[in-house]
């Protein structure tokens, strides 16, 4: 062995000894945070603690400062560990809100979301039953008990799956959680007379948890009356956004709608210019591969359920066409040569962002590394 | 204090305990990592040993594996951990490939990315200098004693520096780093009879570090007289991608010039529409939060870059009017209601993009989990 050899192995033989450290202490960490967890969970308490994350981090970034490590990395990891904690946390149950609710009926709770429901309600000990297609000759009886019944099903059923829900009891909460509002709240209140709610939980079936996820809520009627619904989802860590249906459909028309839609035409276009993907993958910078990776992510999922949001509504076919006709005005500037014109709407747009840009272009770098590193 | 709190603060404590060990450990492993730098930079080896990394995440994951802790825990922190190192080991220098360089002139040295190659230079104890448009009247004494030349002006500038280089000696090395290919390869090889070689740098000028990035490089002639330069750039943790300057070309109109114009479209249209852009923030879930930051990030960025590059071929405006009209045709199906056939294209697409629509998919699950972190 060279000198550098046998000095690098020395070297390397105490970095293994302080990662094996750091396992065990990581390990500790864990014991401690299981029983925060139970702790909560008998008392009641959200695992979610904002202000003592705050404070937390904030020490720890200050011993960081003093002994000459980056505050952000410290924080980095923190905010690591604190994730897997939480997950922990959740696996000890959830209180439950509502002890008086007689029973949790989820139409379609053997799909993807709705199982995540199902699963939820469950570990904070509410009676759940899921009602599935088979199930319809029983559905009086289902129903008779129900406190809360949740639609859940595709988005191309749930009018006609509300439209049937004639006889429940008159104090019982009816939700729905599709991605469309209007037209299912104006169905839940026209068939329904009790407390009616409209959902939107603004995360894929694949989430792991309802920490700092985001739930919509479109008041129908008795908001005093499904309250503890809300608080429910609160315990499980989600945040309530309310807003008008409307505001709602109109909002989501723009990032859900039109991302989608544009997202499938850029991989068809990619497609007919027979591109060669790996190699274009290969010449990717992390930002170039970033954009790829927001395209081709969407073709690994299931394009009925896509087709059926894009297909809703009328409306979100004359706002695509204005993006068309906008993205050929805009051509036809670089066709004249017009660099001077295009320059100055990029600034307008860049007005527009205002500080939302900066803040974007922050987060995007701090992904961007995080890209680098996988 | 009740049971609960007082419980609760006992446990906190520990937690705090722990973590302020965790800072510890960073901090001792910080000093290491440090003198593996110096001893590498030393004996002119390599910082990135990616064996060496595959063995130490390996050896972790398996004793967090034996100790109830998540792998994935501790190769995330490990590999955060691992790319600060790196940076702190880069601190100590590079070493220099060719000694007998004479010196590295970089026109455009003080402009964004030509800065970044100038440091790397300069840490690698080449002679530097830097060549700016008030120094062209002693250009010759400049050029005439050069072993490399880097153009590094902007795109809207390059053709015409390229042409001045009449001057340089026989063997000195030209280069440029411009965003397209063909055209300043062309150029150089027409005013240069010595070696040339196009460099595409696939990274910003907000790079801490060349670690695993990639610099694209067109081979213009002499591959054997310029081979030291790549061989440098490896030193500094690159990764070499030649290509063709066409393939080059079309590949870049396809992420580069395609995204940029149709993010710019698609921001110019939010705007148009007059969207709530804060509110449109605060319903977005995860997955459309990293959308808008797709979008909004390029608006934080110089406007004159992004137009450069998008007129500066106008094959590339052939190209995006079949965007524009295969969008178009995939929303006449969408008005003709024809779901099916949606469906179908949809499937093509995803065909098309093979197992890379797995692959991202969960890269960017990986991408979105750290989003909720922010």
């Amino acid at each position: 062995m060279t000198d550098f050899e046998s000095n690098l192995a020395l070297l390397r033989q105490d970095i293994d000894e302080i990662d094996s450290q750091l396992v065990e202490l990581l390990a500790k960490r864990l014991a401690v945070t299981t029983k925060v967890g139970q702790l909560k969970s008998r008392y009641g308490v959200p695992i979610f603690a904002p202000e003592r994350e705050a404070k937390l981090l904030a020490k720890r970034r200050e011993q960081a400062a003093v002994s000459g490590v980056s505050p952000q990395l410290v924080e980095d990891i923190l905010r690591r560990m604190m994730r897997d904690s939480y997950l922990s946390q959740d696996l000890s149950g959830y209180q439950c809100v509502n002890p008086q609710c007689n029973k949790v009926v989820v139409i379609g709770g053997a799909g993807q979301l709705g199982r995540v429901f199902v699963d939820l309600f469950k570990r904070s000990n509410y009676c759940v039953e899921v009602l599935e297609q088979g199930d319809w000759q029983n559905s009086d009886i289902i129903f008779a008990q129900a406190s809360l019944v949740i639609v859940a099903v595709p988005i191309r059923h749930t009018i006609d799956v509300i439209k049937k829900l004639t006889k429940l009891p008159s104090d019982c909460i009816l939700a729905d959680i599709t991605s469309v509002k209007s037209s299912p709240l104006k169905a839940m209140l026209n068939v329904h007379k009790g407390p009616v709610v409209g959902l939107h939980p603004m995360f894929g079936p694949d989430i792991t948890g309802l920490l700092k996820q985001t739930i919509i809520t479109c008041d129908g009627r008795g908001a005093e009356k499904y309250h503890w619904l809300l608080a429910q989802f609160r315990v499980w860590g989600a945040k309530i956004y309310p807003v008008q249906a409307s505001d709602h459909d109109s909002a989501m028309s723009m990032v859900q709608v039109m991302r989608h839609f544009s997202t499938i035409a850029y991989g068809s276009h990619l497609m007919n210019e027979s591109v060669d993907l790996s190699q274009l993958v290969d010449m990717s910078s992390p930002i170039y591969r970033l954009e790829l990776m927001m395209v081709g992510r969407l073709f690994a999922q299931n394009p009925v359920l896509y087709t059926d949001i894009i297909f809703a509504n009328d409306d979100n076919l004359a706002m695509m066409k204005r993006f068309a006709h906008n993205f050929l005005d805009l051509l036809t500037q670089v066709e004249q040569g017009d660099k001077q014109g295009f320059i100055e709407k990029f600034e307008q747009v860049s007005k527009w962002f205002g500080s939302y840009a900066e803040i974007f272009l922050k987060e995007s770098q701090a992904l961007l590394q995080k890209t680098n590193e996988m």
